[in-house]
C-alpha cells in the first residue's frame, strides 16, 4: 500500500528487488508516478533479449449501462483505426515490420494493450501506443466498417460451444447485472452504437489517472519513464491529478443459483456447473488456488481422473475460478456427448460433496503446493507474465508481493484452510447451464 | 548433412555455438547417438531457469492404412494410461507435482510428446517420459476407456468451424491418400480399432532409431544423455542400429483442385482457399515466407487490410503455409457471415492475383524480413520453441543452420523471388471448400 506522497507526479520509488541465490540482482521493479496520474511500472529482468509493454486501463464491460453493452470493447477495436499521426496500416505496420507482437483485449474490469518486441524496438512500441491511446481518432467510417467486423466477432463466438456455455452463465449468475452481460455486447447493442456514445467513454474512461503503462524484460527504468512522457504528452496535462485507486466495493455480490440451457445443433454437449466463490483480493485466494488444482486442476486432478482416465466420459474436463472486484465462482466445466450428461453431472456433484466432507489428503495439499509453485516461477521466464503480473498489482490489488513472498503464502496454506473453504463453496446451491442439441 | 560415422552410436558432436555480441556462448547445441540409433540433441541456453524436453517419434497419421486411421492418435493417448511403473495417475501426478507443463501431439509426419519445467525437475520429466515410451502396457480396459474419450474428441472437433474446415481441406486436396485423412480418425475407424492393431502399430514405429530426444534450456549435454540412457534403457539394445533418415519423396504429391462445401448449422460460413505450394525442405521457403507476411500474415498484410480495415467484411482473415515431405499448400482462411461470402471471395482472388501480376513492393518486402527475422528472435527466447527447432532440425531437415545463416537466408531473398513464387502458385486453380449454414 503507497502513501498519498507516494502517489504525487513526479514521484519514483523502488517496489521490488530479486536477487538470485548467488546474491546477484536477476530483476528490479520500479514505479513512477507521471502528471495526470499516469502510472509507468517496469521490471528490468536479467537475461532477455526482449521487452513486454502493456497499457493497462481500469474500464471493461462492467463500465457499461444496458445501452452501452458492448462499447468497451467497440472501443478497443477503434483504437486500431488510425490517429491523426498514423493510418491503420501504419499502426499495425510499424509492429509488424519488427517481428512484434499486437493486441489487445477487454474484460470486464479492465482493458489492455500490448506488445511483445525485441528490446531495440521498444522505443517504437512506446510510441505507437502512446499516440493509440492518447490521439485516437474514431473516424465515424472507421466505426461502420468496425461495427460490421464486431458483428462477425459476435457471430463467431456464437458458434464456439464453450463461449456459449460462459456467456450463459454470467447472464444467468447475475441477471440484471453488468456482470452478467457478454463483454463484446449483442448483435442488437452493437447495432444501435453511436460514434458520439463510444467516443464519449473513450473521452470519460481513457484518462491518464486510469491508466498503467507496464513494462518488462531489458529495459532501464529511466528511459521507458522518458519515452512514456514523449509518446503520452496529450495526456500528461494536469499536474495535481493522482493515480486512481484500485477497484473497490463493500460487499460481496452474490450469483444466483438455477439452471439454463440453450439449445444448439452441435454433436457435443457443453456444461458449466458453478458455485460462489471468492473476490479478487480474498486472502483465501491460495487455498482456492490448491483446491482447483486437487478438484480440476489437472490431468491428475480428481476430476480428470474419474470422469476421464476412468469412465471415459469426456474428453474435457476442468475447473477454473473467476475472480471480480465483489464478486467470483468456482466453475467445472465439461464437454461430452449428450448421452453421457447424466454420467459427468453425477460424478462432478460426488466428487464435489466427498471434498465438501473430506477435504484433502495430504498428498494433494502438497502437489497442488508444487502445481502452483513451479507453474508460477516457469511462468515468470517470460516477459509478458512478468510485465501482466506487475501491471495487474498496481491496477487491481494495490499489493506486489515478491516471488518468495508469494511462495511463502502458499505454502502456508493447510489442509484445514482448504477443507474449510470446500466446505462453504461446494455446500451451496449450484448455477448450471447446459448448451446441446437437445433439452437436458 | 552428418557423415555415416556420426550416426555410430556412442558419437557425441557439437552441431553449433552461438555467441552475444560480447563473445559469451549464449547457446551450445549438442548431439549424442545412443544403441538402437537413439539420438539426443540438446542445446544449452543461458540465463534461463526451466528445461524443455520432447521425444519425437518419425511416426505420424500418414503412415496409417484407412483401416488404421487414427491409429497414430489414439495411441499417443494411451501412452498416458501407464506402464508396469506407473500407473495414469502416477504419470501425471508427477509432474503435476512440480508444475509442470506436459502433453503431447500428433501431426501427419510426426509425434511429440513433450514437457517444460524448472532445471532441477528435468531428470523426473526424463525418467516419466522414458518410461511411458520404452515401456507402456496398453491395458485392454484402458483402450475400451480412451476409446469414448476420443470419440469425444472428435465430437468436439465436429462443433468446431475451423477445425472442419481444416480437414474437408485436406480430404478434398488428398482424395484417397493419407495426407488427406483427419489425424484423430473417424468416429467409425476409432470404433473399429483393436487393441492388437494399436500394439502392433505401437511395437512397429515407436523403435530408438525413430525417436529423437530433444533438450532445451539449463541443462548439461553429458548429464541428459546419461539421464537419457537410463530411463529409455529397455529400448536401448541394438549397437548396430542407426538413427533412421528422415523421410524423403522423390516427386512433389499435387493437390487436387476443386470445390466441396459441408452444410453446418452454424451464424458464420468458414472457407478455405488454397493451392498447391512447395514441400518441407524446399530453398523456396524463406520467399513464401515473406510472401505469406505480405498476402496474410498479419494485420498489416493485404488481405487483412484489404477484408478487414477497409471493408469490415470479416473479423478473422488470414493465410499460412502447410509444409508436408512432398507436398504443400498455401491457404486462405475466412470466417464471416454468410451474406458477405462471395464479397470476401472475390477480394481474396483479386488480391492472390495482383500479387501473382506484379509482386510485392520493395516496402513489402522489407517489412515481410523484419517479420520474419524479429518473430524468429523472439521465439527463440524460449526453452520450448529451441526445443522444436533442434528436434525438427534432426527429424525432418537434417540441417541445423545458425540463427545468423537463417537471418541471412531471409535476408537474401529478393523481390523477383517473390514474384517467381507468387506466379507459380497464385496462377494455378485452386481447391475451395466452405463450411456453413447453406450451400454456396
Amino acid at each position: 500500500m503507497l502513501t498519498a506522497d507516494q502517489q504525487k507526479p513526479g514521484t519514483t520509488r523502488t517496489l521490488l528487488t530479486e536477487k538470485d541465490a548467488g546474491g546477484s540482482v536477476v530483476s528490479t521493479v520500479r514505479r513512477t508516478v507521471l502528471p495526470g496520474g499516469l502510472r509507468v511500472v517496469t521490471e528490468a529482468m536479467a537475461g532477455v533479449r526482449s521487452a513486454s509493454i502493456g497499457v493497462w486501463i481500469g474500464v471493461g464491460s462492467r463500465d457499461e449501462t444496458p445501452t452501452l453493452s458492448g462499447a468497451c470493447h467497440f472501443l478497443e477495436h477503434l483504437l486500431f483505426k488510425g490517429t491523426p499521426q498514423r493510418s491503420a496500416l501504419e499502426i499495425s505496420a510499424s509492429l509488424d515490420a519488427v517481428g512484434g507482437e499486437f493486441n489487445a483485449f477487454t474484460a470486464k474490469e479492465y482493458t489492455c494493450f500490448h506488445a511483445r518486441v525485441l528490446d531495440v524496438d521498444l522505443p517504437l512500441a512506446v510510441d505507437v501506443l502512446g499516440d493509440m491511446l492518447s490521439s485516437s481518432t474514431i473516424h465515424p467510417d472507421d466505426v461502420e466498417a468496425e461495427r460490421e467486423v464486431i458483428l462477425d466477432e459476435i457471430a463467431m463466438h456464437d458458434d464456439d460451444p464453450e463461449d456459449v456455455a460462459t456467456n450463459l452463465f454470467a447472464e444467468t449468475a447475475w441477471p440484471s447485472s453488468p456482470l452478467g452481460r457478454p463483454i463484446a455486447g449483442t448483435a442488437a447493442s452493437i447495432s444501435r452504437l453511436t460514434r458520439a456514445q463510444v467516443h464519449r467513454f473513450y473521452r470519460q474512461w481513457y484518462r491518464p489517472e486510469q491508466m498503467v503503462v507496464a513494462v518488462a524484460g531489458n529495459v532501464d527504468h529511466t528511459t521507458v519513464v522518458r519515452q512514456v512522457r514523449k509518446a503520452f504528452a496529450p495526456l500528461l496535462t494536469d499536474r495535481h491529478a493522482r493515480p486512481a485507486p484500485p477497484r473497490r466495493a463493500a460487499r460481496f455480490k452474490r450469483g444466483a443459483a438455477g439452471s439454463a440451457h440453450t439449445t444448439r445443433p452441435f454433436e457435443q454437449v457443453n456444461v458449466l456447473l458453478g458455485v460462489n466463490a471468492i473476490n479478487r483480493t480474498d486472502e483465501r485466494r491460495y487455498a482456492l488456488g490448491i483446491l482447483n488444482a486437487a478438484v480440476g486442476g489437472g490431468p491428475s486432478s480428481r476430476l480428470f481422473q474419474e470422469v476421464r482416465e476412468k469412465r471415459g466420459l469426456a474428453y474435457s474436463i476442468y475447473s477454473y475460478a473467476n475472480h471480480y472486484t465483489d464478486a467470483g465462482s468456482f466453475c467445472v466445466g465439461a464437454g461430452c456427448l449428450p448421452g453421457k450428461l447424466d454420467d459427468v453431472l453425477s460424478v462432478v456433484r460426488e466428487e464435489l460433496r466427498a471434498v465438501a466432507d473430506e477435504g484433502l489428503t495430504e498428498e494433494e495439499l502438497v502437489r497442488g503446493q508444487g502445481q502452483l509453485r513451479g507453474g508460477l516461477v516457469l511462468g515468470l521466464e517470460d516477459s509478458a507474465s512478468r510485465m501482466s503480473r506487475i501491471a495487474k498489482a498496481e491496477l487491481l490489488y494495490d499489493d506486489l508481493p515478491s516471488i518468495d513472498e508469494v511462495i511463502g503464502r502458499i505454502d502456508a496454506v493447510t489442509l484445514d484452510d482448504v477443507h474449510a473453504l470446500a466446505r462453504s463453496l461446494f455446500r451451496q446451491p449450484e448455477t448450471l447451464v447446459v448448451v446441446g442439441p437437445e433439452q437436458p
